[in-house]
């Protein structure tokens, strides 16, 4: 496989523009009485028509029998091994909520529990605080500074928070103090290698600080954390393939993933025909566009096998503003599979479809899984969709003379 | 690709079950006369069958060109990347006579030759002495302790033997005493490495003394060594897979192969129908199968195209034994081709069918090479059938968050 190291040298900058569509968890399974996926129950005369115009095949986002979670499945469509390019737990909680990480920062994933006046855990979850009082204990919590360390306390959901340690020198090689189970102390947070001493002590004076700050807070009177995770230097999409990248997402998670890799954050709204005119709008100042749409995979998760037809068809219902701008690239597919009759993620490879003036058509004329797999690209790899993006584009060199 | 330190931290246990039935060089080539191949030509119901109602491809055992030996083809359907797990030369033969081989072992092919009285090879096979005679020399040769070392002296066929030398902090990174020709002597066995001088020195002393033994048995007056190989140390298929897995085959060889990877080794007869029925037997006590076929092999190699038709009809006719279990996820492939046109093993690629649940079926309706082309898996290296069989008996956690 081509690494970034060699695309980089192939790379050139040029006006021509790609869009990225990601159909979040589009690919599926077929609807026990009618033999159909999702996709290929719901009408979609517009994607059906970018399948006709372009080249189809099947994608598999980590490789044959993986089922990726998200932040794997995008990561190898805009073109980074996902193997090789990992995002840690901490830093994906921290995504998720739309906190601003910067290069340096530990984060880590947080439970509010109960201690016993022994220390003693009782509930992992402290009986699952609501939203509004885990938020007013971040409050409590947040901006402590230990040792010349901020401590940044986010709320997620429920009894769920994020930490982030921000300072200099701080490694993330760090045990879990959650012990998973209850009947046990909260465990000491050890360095996992030499560098990470100081990380240790400031994670373990946190905690300890949490104790006291949340001693009348029952049942929410300790945390837990676990996920430690450096906010990842990844090479920036602008370096590695010299394009200038605009990402399109509502959800906080996916504009973070984008983040990583350097796209520019255009704010947008939450339904498609938002994220559509996002792009219109802002369509002379870039060369790449990652837009995605959610609700396809949160229907699958629900395993609501009509609401992702819906979704689809909602989808290809808006197209026509994105198909109208003609992009020299049009890319269309899925970060991974989420059938509805599995009510979550799947190994299932997806379809996918490229058009662009030179892309060698092939005689596929539906979008869908059992289509695209007699398309002209076979199975590939997420990661050659950006290779064969950039290239359909004009953006890749000769490699070798 | 993902490898198998990935997959060990995905991979959980469960009651699912597995079945791998590996029809040994299935794939073939088209008859002169009537332009179909032997798995074409059988009438095979039950394999079309489940090719129906599973999802098809065609597998490369090694990568394309590349002609598989049965270890190789073996190993890569059990999950082991074929170009990093490697077996030696001398290991395989003693797994073909089914030498109980352990950890530390080292092993090497050996021949009986004939020498003259100023010890130049006159016939590097000592004129193909019968295997009677060669099973009474190995006879007069096994048991030797040399400086504490034991060599365990098994006859294989004809002037061929299998030596294994049993000891502490023995090396296999030896050169061969066989010189490949006649008119020379024996080579000294020298050491290929600073840490195998004691291996080469007993290996020598072994030649020694086995040439002194068989001064008066002319005309296999001395022995030819090569091939030496350490008894591998893989990981184990629990460690990996989390499985608890099973190998019934009847040929040692094959046996061997399951044993090297951590297969528990189920007694069984010779015929499929006596090897299908140890699975139903055994089917409640393990979570994964290994069926191996060899006959298939053998009249391929034979060049008799109509024997391999009637053993695929065979294996046809008993399958329903196995399809009436309905394991969660069933599998049937081969570890390479063996066109009886070609009489050998084949770099082709060879059909794959799996039928599960959760296998988005293809249009597939039919278990051939050519159907198998059209089939939703495409094509893919041999090493992905474990991770997609796992992920059918979704046995695989997501990967990445």
């Amino acid at each position: 496989m081509i690494g970034l190291e060699q695309i980089r040298e192939i790379a050139r900058a040029s006006p021509s523009k790609i869009v990225l569509l990601v159909i979040d968890g589009l690919g599926g399974l077929p609807h026990p009485e009618t033999g159909r996926t999702e996709l290929e129950s719901a009408k979609t005369p517009n994607l059906d028509r970018l399948a006709r115009e372009g080249i189809c095949g099947m994608v598999d986002p980590v490789g044959p029998g993986i089922t990726p979670g998200s932040a794997p499945g995008h990561l190898a469509l805009f073109g980074y091994d996902p193997l090789k390019f990992t995002v840690g737990r901490g830093v994906l909680e921290a995504l998720g909520v739309d906190f601003d990480l910067k290069e340096g920062d530990v984060a880590a994933r947080g439970n509010f529990c109960t201690v016993d006046a022994n220390g003693i855990i009782t509930d992992r979850r402290a009986g699952r605080i609501s939203t509004e009082r885990c938020t007013e204990l971040c409050q409590l919590l947040d901006g402590v500074d230990i040792d010349g360390v901020e401590a940044l306390v986010s709320p997620v959901k429920e009894h769920r928070f994020v930490v982030v340690l921000r300072g200099a020198g701080l490694s993330s090689e760090l045990s879990d103090s959650d012990p998973q189970k209850e009947g046990l102390a909260p465990k000491a947070i050890a360095p996992l290698s030499p560098l990470a001493d100081k990380a240790a002590n400031i994670a373990n004076k946190f905690t300890k600080e949490a104790w006291a700050r949340l001693a009348h807070r029952h049942p929410a009177n300790m945390v837990l954390l676990r996920g430690f995770a450096h906010y990842p230097d990844f090479p920036k999409m602008s370096e590695v393939f010299r394009l200038n990248p605009a990402a399109i997402a509502f959800y906080p998670m996916y504009r973070g993933l984008a983040k990583v890799v350097g796209m520019e954050l255009l704010p947008t709204g939450a339904t498609i025909e938002e994220e559509f005119s996002t792009l219109v709008e802002h369509y002379n100042s870039y060369d790449f566009f990652f837009v995605h749409v959610k609700e396809t995979d949160s229907a699958g998760e629900d395993g609501d096998f009509e609401r992702k037809v819906r979704v689809i068809e909602e989808v290809d219902s808006v197209l026509p503003r994105l198909i109208d701008l003609d992009p020299d690239v049009f890319v269309v597919t899925a970060d991974h599979s989420t059938p509805a009759v599995l009510k979550g993620h799947s190994w299932h490879p997806v379809p996918f479809l490229l058009r662009s003036k030179w892309c060698r058509r092939d005689g596929v004329d539906q979008f869908s899984e059992r289509a695209c797999v007699a398309g002209g690209l076979g199975r590939l790899p997420a990661t050659d969709v950006m290779p064969l993006a950039l290239a359909n584009a004009l953006k890749l060199k000769k490699f070798g003379a």
